[in-house]
């Protein structure tokens, strides 16, 4: 029952410590950055999972699988895209006794899993939009150091691939995934700002890269997911055409949407606070959890209360778990507390007479609820409870923007900076050089803070044609 | 819309044809042996993912995720394990640019990834019973000839993990598994028989396996499952070792459970006809399809009238496809049934006028369904369904067995084959020259035909120690 270390003045050995104390993960696998998901990690999982599924299946996309080990001929296609990604891949070079004829690699992503197959589904204009997606493990040799859900070397994925006709359906499909990933970060609480990567920063084989930051402390931000416009970048290799309506073969333009357990990591990093997880209701593997204080001569009347609360709100829908371990109430809030379950629902002998129950939501606040309303008012409460969760999200990430108008200002800055630059690559480097991080690029939205027309560019001075650009340090 | 094979008189050649028209895979993925799960395929492998989480959690176990790759010095620590699987492990010898200090095998199956994990969760009786399983995906360098389903490279796969204060407990997982594959089998509307396998054909390391077979025509069986015992055989070499409420220090029993993608292949495999793929309710991507069957003037009304009962059947739990492609009806009914669908609504201005539908299960039964009952009238067809599935599997399974007396009736036998043997090893490899294929062993249950006591072994003649045996061949 040790105390985390401070979020604030701390924030990687809080978030290193929080994902521990909520047996979210089990680091003890002996391969490095390839972690156990446990049944409650893994439960988290699931309802991420469901979340993706159901924005994106309601745009129309629909789930296939492609094999896990992809040939090193197919592999190689992409010139730019095989650059990025060979020194991060798994080789396998052995089947039974002997050497592969062909080394495969294990996914780092899918894209050359899935195009030769393409290539065969698309014949004709009405072959298309083909929008799929698959949510598979993929695998990279990062020598790094590795955090669970941040930096793993087995990587849970979410990845869409389409085809459309032209370039300017792809950026139809480009605005549709951002759409959906609004309504995805709305259910998991989550603000983040939509930026477009600099060049030497896109998706290797990318015509461009946007990205989804969230800024979880400091100068620091996580990178949640990305959105890739590929042009005819990887349908010109692979040979992915069709016979347009006018008799003409052209080649499709592509996109790809991709997310990760990174996802589950940044709702972590931002909602937890000094007693552990914080976990919306969308993702929570129990929504609420039912503690029975057993008092002599109530048991059997409290527990029958708790079950019977359990079993109705199971039956509307909700994930209840009902603690009836021998231990001591408080040492159970704890134990939940630290797994960021939204709400709690205490019954004791009083609850049990008056058919009422003790609700505390994961923020402390607390409020009885009757057994006539037990739905409706478990709704309500969480509802609120998500609500107050993405209001106080939205709160401290307005805060976590400022300007600088001088590179000096951006060593050791106390939260993500945003500056002008005027484009350069040059300048790019100084600026990431000068912040230990990154430009993550020019955002494709409002900025939380006000801002006017961007000044000089910070690195150069030129003032020909600035934007705003975000620099931060990665997580 | 070629014709497919003779189910009867070729079965694999209708099984591979059935399975391509009905689109769930797609075999033409450049490494043999692992396929393209299609929308349709991942559509019914979720469904069928969805019976198995729904069973096994009904018994207590609970969904973890273990990595796909394993430390080669934990692979080799059972001995009778390893030398099971080196023939057919995928190794990861190369990381990035570099070799690995340890090579990676690509699981296989998962014991040696969970077990130094579960030395690690299991400390006292309190933590016993441990009963996790987990959904991932497996590969197998197997060299023989690929089946989709059936004998893949890389399979998807369900495996149970259990750990029990005893061997008594652990049989009593055993037969926990035995009625949870009782209840999926069920669903699938599949016969079975769960069979002992003999000593060298058992999981390597195991002490005993039970097998669930399943005939498919001729003498050709599908082993769709197998529960596994290992007493102490695993926990001593991983040191999986709990204090007892004495005391002492013991090592845990273990169980496993194991199913995977072959379920598909046996449910097509038993249901399918000369038309094509026959699917049970539960695992169908739709249990619906609405054919609307447009005409001059109606177009509108018959619509309408498709996509309200698909609302309504939707709002209901039902899995529903309206099929509004410019395609003939008849071109429909084709498509539809190749694929397996068991109920097809058509509506046309008739229906759409009445308020009715024309219902015709993949069976070819047809009646007329009421706006007005929809649901219930639906839900009625489709039980119905179901239980005349499970009724004509039944009755071809007890037509598939057939007693020999004499080796030479084993010889290219037109059944399974029931017959005595003495338990020798020599005596069951005779046997299975005999059949061409193997001697599964003996049944756990009883026979679906009428049998007295076992009489000399059909091998040497001995009358000491005879039993029931089955022989087969793998399809």
């Amino acid at each position: 029952m040790a105390d985390l270390p401070d979020k604030t003045a701390a924030l990687i050995d809080w978030y290193l410590a929080a994902v521990d104390a909520a047996e979210l993960t089990d680091k003890r696998y002996p391969v490095k950055g390839m972690n156990v998901w446990t049944a409650y990690g893994l439960s988290a999982r699931r309802n991420l999972d469901a979340v993706m599924i159901r924005e994106i299946e309601a745009t129309g996309s629909r789930a296939v699988e492609f094999p896990a080990l992809i040939p090193r001929t197919e592999f190689v296609k992409e010139s730019e895209h095989i650059k990025g990604f060979e020194d991060e891949v798994f080789w396998v070079t052995r089947g039974g006794g002997s050497d592969l004829d062909i080394p495969l690699a294990l996914r780092p992503t899918s894209e050359t899993a899935i195009y030769p197959i393409f290539a065969l589904w698309v014949r004709s204009h009405r072959d298309l939009p083909l929008n799929v997606y698959q949510i598979v493990n993929t695998f990279r040799s990062d020598t790094k150091t590795t955090r669970p859900f941040l930096r793993v070397r087995e990587i849970h994925f979410f990845e869409e691939h389409t085809c459309q006709v032209d370039e300017s359906a792809a950026t139809e499909r480009v605005r549709s995934n951002l759409a959906a990933f609004r309504k995805m970060a709305e259910a998991l609480c989550l603000p983040y700002l939509t930026i477009r990567r600099p060049e030497w920063d896109k998706f290797p084989g990318a015509f461009y890269s946007l990205a989804f930051d969230t800024p979880v402390g400091g100068a620091q931000t996580i990178q949640s997911g990305t959105v890739h416009h590929y042009r005819e970048n990887f349908s010109r290799p692979y040979e992915i055409r069709y016979e347009a309506a006018d008799g003409s073969q052209r080649f499709v333009h592509q996109t790809t949407f991709g997310l990760s357990e990174r996802l589950l990591g940044a709702v972590v990093a931002i909602h937890g606070d000094a007693k552990g997880a914080v976990l919306p209701a969308a993702i929570a593997p129990y929504e609420v959890v039912i503690v029975p204080i057993l008092a002599a001569g109530a048991g059997e009347a409290v527990l029958a209360a708790a079950r019977g609360y359990a079993d109705r709100l199971r039956r509307h829908g909700r994930r209840v778990h009902v603690d009836e371990r021998d231990d001591r109430p408080g040492a159970k809030y704890y134990h939940w507390e630290t797994r960021g379950v939204p709400l709690r629902l205490d019954v004791g002998p009083r609850e049990a007479q008056t058919g009422t129950a003790t609700a505390v939501d994961r923020l402390g606040r607390r409020s009885t609820v009757s057994s006539a309303s037990l739905e409706s008012e478990v709704h309500g409460i969480l509802l609120d409870f998500d609500r107050t969760l993405r209001e106080r999200a939205r709160a401290a990430f307005t805060e976590r923007f400022s300007v600088a108008t001088t590179l000096p200002e951006l060593t050791g800055s106390k939260t993500v900076r945003v500056l002008a630059w005027c484009g350069k690559e040059e300048c790019g480097h100084a600026i990431e050089t000068a912040i230990a991080g990154g430009l993550l690029g020019t955002p494709e939205e409002e900025l939380p803070i006000p801002l006017g027309d961007p000044g000089p560019c910070i690195a150069c001075g030129s003032t020909e044609t600035p934007k705003w650009a975000i620099a931060a340090q990665p997580l």
